[in-house]
């Protein structure tokens, strides 16, 4: 069996989710389309670099990026940084005709996401974006009901992605919520799922309009540490820094097929932990997913007799899709890293067929428009006063 | 004890619901304010009119509303008619004096509303609006919870009115999507209800950005009979009309307090029954309520500690707003007919003890400044395209 | 129209919800099959009687129950006392050619039922069990779907009741917790509705076995006044009574037609309100209810496409049973009162129409032969020990 | 760090969970214990050991199991086969010395059970079995719960585990149908995990009343294949073979505590998937745990305030047990695999840290002493008939 050798850049929550997904993949998918090795892993601080190794089961470790995608001996680059360094990462990796999979969102703002997508473009490899959510299985059920025209025309759309790791004024300030870092906040980090599974879905979309917000303007420092997201130690209460980033967006939007959608993010809803919900009505159906309860898929039939008609609550399982790879019984459970698994074994899978995969540096490019859109709403964007 | 005369004006759906609470309301709240007395409904069709009387235990009845606002025994007006009579009953009943219980929303439009208001103010009797569910138990414990601070200072709010009775093609024509009766679509039958919810839960809205949408553009005929929403029988599929109001509106909002929101309503969402939903999200915690399942109440304190936090789900019973006057048990069982007994109850003591009640014809008006702006965005609004 | 006197034993939480229904049941039904007059109420408490009569409706009262059951003018009893007055309430009523309502369940135990359905059988008129639960439109459709085959063969049944109002120690002692007056605990007083579904959706209940048990052995006095269940006033701590009913109850039956149920009762189970489930397993399908969501019935179809399956969930309304007598748009509100009207509906129908009903004192007799056999499981049900 | 070598035996469906689980463990869990090495994998089948040899990373295969717990540089035997092989495996491995991991239930009846106890005992060695279930992060977190005291003394438990997956009578015969391999059917395979469950919950379990009952008496034959539960291919409709196991089981039982239970496991259940369920009532709380949704952990309260209580809907994440192992957002994805790594986890540290680990054969000869009595219950138990 093939064997493609991975560098992986970026030893935080994401190095280890994916390197989970590349142990495991073949477990599931068998014969598997190549073996993903875990080769070399690169970090910027040495220890952290060299316990990954010993930890996520890679062969070498290093701390300059550069050299992994300068490394002959390696296939693909997987970027599991902050967003301000994929535009340099990827476009080098490009260069060295590497594949690369990119953790999203592509890039701090529309002008790198283009850059980068152009640079995929000419590279002639396999470029992929960690948009996991689109993989789950309900998801990908949803998908295939859709297209099968089974809830007729799609007429709108709402998607949510609520979280609540920075509600508390407390919560530390991290790269998450500096613009120089990250590009932007909620809106890149959550509101871009939503945006990937709304074209995923529905269609482009072409229109907004509505706001987003900072709520907490300042937060105390911490100091270094891998990405842990929203647990980390606050050091210092003393020292505050500014947060720079959004941490609520809200828009509505209007998609090229006709259909209308509405779209928030936000970290700061208390009780929200992974909320990403959608609902999809169409002209002979609905849709519903909370992916806090991914293993469901709600699907209303209106064609069913009227006194026997109700939201459908299919559990996803050997019957649907990427089911034969996964579990043989519908909710024994599919967990973060399942969705994790779907997209390694795509994204090999593409390699080995030379085929494209999505989503892929384009749709990273356009989901970059909409957020930078979004982003100039409220400097941009009217309302009507009461 | 005292009896307060009633004229119902409209024997369709909510003559009944009306009539249902006027029977009722005594036997749960005792000693009650005062005593409802069925004495009068009118309905232009004689035949109705007469078994209304009948079926809904009034002592009279008629054809003619200028009969009941005139006639000197008659304490109260209950205007349940289509939109397009509200104005001219509401006006006449306040200038004798009555007090004026009106179906929502108001009236057509704003200036109908305005005027309306204007008559109301200068009346010196009492008016209420008939937003039955911010009489919920559910919801009066959110408002007792957001008073009391315990979910801090709001700052984002989700609401939504769908309902599936128009999704269908074949859903006939009737007043409701007629402009000339009914002023709007979605947006006045549904709408208006989640902007009252809002302006009572948050605060008043100052901006809004959106848009509203008419997905069926055609109906068949139907004749003529009492009101039954989307029950009816398709009289003649050959004739169409034209819908000329909204099947669907979705728009963001700012409220005066700094807060922003979103809020949907449609009849053509498959599978939504009255899915009034609300979300609301502050500094210290949030709460979830979802009409469907209405005798609970979702609320997340923050401060609860951490390892041990999550949405309270809280069915309303004695220990709740209305509790003691409603049913021993929690769960026993809110019912529509609940939410119009509380407002029958509440009407009738701001008449016996002379005081403001809300939701009314100030209310109302603000709520048609809003409708008129969410109508006004797909002309003035502005998007940015993508 | 005709009408049918009625006069009303016992003015607690039952003879409010009576009253109720008796007002409101023309109104959703209509032409009513007679009009229930509200005419006596008797309480042995002469100011509640009176207060009774005021608050409730009814033209006259009385103190003395045997003033109504003589009373030529009179007919219907409505017996909503303590469990140890039906009997000789009834028995009277009979005797005087009453048709009689009675709470449930039927009496303190299986002499005083069967003897209550000996006076039934041989007296001509009708009779009727307040085993209000069956008449929940979402119960109703379970049947239907049942009794249809859409679910096959019925394999298997479990049900509960749950409440959580005696699950403190300091909830005061009342009837509820005395024998000689409530003849059982969760038993008779939830367990019977259990026991009344599962024979009106199953069959009948050939076996027992599991057991009855009592939590908390003692509560403490309180003072009279109306039946209150939970929702009462503690007198005095200092003086305790002893409890000799059951708190709960589970066991596992067989039924005639071959099915096996487990049914779970009880007072003390915190966190739950009026828990009433029912899980219904069959060769072709399943089927769930809660009534804390009562608005919904769960149904699972086998024979759905094995990738398109999941329960449904059908919100009842017009297209369900006494969907055109209640609200025009499902999820409007099935309330508690809602259950009382469709029963008050089918009692008076029985009468003018000189038919049965169910369910009678026929079947307050079986499920009083079961009950008995539940309360001997613990001094003679057998167990293996481990 | 220390390396323990595995051989696995058997390459079905467990021996696919248990590698990925071997794979990633120390990636979730660092520094690990010990590295657990993937080193010899038996089938009876030589393609199918080779194939689970390059599929789940093995360094080497065999298809005789005695090869394995013969092997000097073996440190643990994972007995991953069906029940019938347990009991021989088991004892040889503790014979030479090895740890062993076994799935459940622990063998086909309470003698080869005891026999199997017993050489564990006198070993030496560590010993586990594959109850999976209860290293659910939610029911870790229910476990906290109760032993902190935080819903008081546990007075009521009902547990359920329904699957559909043998409810059509043409899902072929298996294994998991017939006695001489597997011991028993749904009582062993689902009931067994709920009877786990109630132990580590609640106490030792004293007495049971109830059935266990056959629904389908035969079956079609299909050939063979790895295990993969519901998901075969039926070859042969003519050809039918004797179901001589039961399909569903339903019993009460009574706790060494004084709690009392009820447990209920069936494959045939339409609908229900992984359907385990948990109901616990304390004097001072309750808990709800469902693994079909088994990122919440449902938690009541009864101190709360009165007008403020419900069940918490909890979502187990980095501040719940093993939270900082597995992902840094609640509700980011808790699936089969994680209860299998934490397993894993804690297999590997018992025999590191030389302390015993549970559930492990002990628990599971406790275990199959109540399921023998529960087999019993049709001869030996005793009904009331009605």
């Amino acid at each position: 069996m093939e064997e493609l050798k991975i560098a992986l850049i970026g030893a935080g929550f994401m190095g280890k989710a994916h390197s989970m997904a590349f142990a495991t993949m073949p477990m599931c998918y068998w014969p598997a389309p190549a073996l993903p090795v875990r080769d070399l892993v690169i970090d910027i601080d040495k220890d952290i670099a060299e316990e990954a190794m010993l930890r996520f089961g890679f062969s070498r470790f290093g701390t300059d990026w550069k050299q992994a995608v300068t490394d002959p001996s390696i296939d693909i680059i997987d970027i599991a940084t902050p967003n301000d360094m994929h535009l340099e990462i990827a476009i080098e990796a490009f260069k060295n005709g590497k594949h690369v999979f990119c953790e999203k969102p592509i890039a701090r703002n529309v002008a790198e996401a283009e850059q980068m997508y152009n640079a995929a473009k000419s590279s002639g490899v396999k470029h992929m974006l960690a948009f996991n959510y689109r993989r789950t299985p309900g998801v990908l059920l949803a998908k295939e009901i859709i297209e099968k025209g089974e809830i007729g025309s799609i007429q709108s759309f709402r998607g949510t992605y609520h979280q609540d790791w920075s509600a508390a004024q407390s919560t530390p300030i991290s790269w998450r919520f500096q613009k120089d870092i990250s590009g932007s906040g909620a809106l890149g980090d959550l509101g871009s799922h939503v945006i990937d599974l709304a074209r995923f879905l529905v269609s482009e979309i072409s229109h907004v309009t509505g706001y987003s917000n900072t709520l907490i303007g300042e937060r105390p420092i911490r100091c270094g540490g891998v990405d842990t997201i929203g647990n980390v130690q606050i050091q210092d209460r003393t020292r505050m820094a500014t947060v720079d980033v959004d941490d609520e967006v809200s828009f509505i939007c209007k998609f090229k097929n006709g259909a209308s959608g509405s779209i928030e993010a936000t970290r700061n809803a208390w009780g929200r932990n992974n909320f990403i919900t959608l609902e999809i009505y169409g002209d002979k159906g609905s849709i519903y997913f909370n992916y806090e309860n991914r293993d469901e898929l709600q699907v209303f039939y209106a064609d069913d007799p009227v006194n026997r008609r109700g939201f459908r609550t299919i559990y996803t399982g050997p019957a649907h899709p990427e089911g034969s790879a996964l579990w043989p019984i519908p909710a024994l459970g599919i967990g973060y890293i399942d969705t994790k698994i779907i997209e390694c074994h795509d994204f090999i899978q593409a390699i080995i067929e030379n085929k494209e995969v999505s989503p892929n540096f384009k749709d990273g490019f356009e989901i970059a428009k909409i957020c930078d859109a979004v982003q100039r709403l409220e400097d941009e964007g009217s309302w009507l006063s009461i």
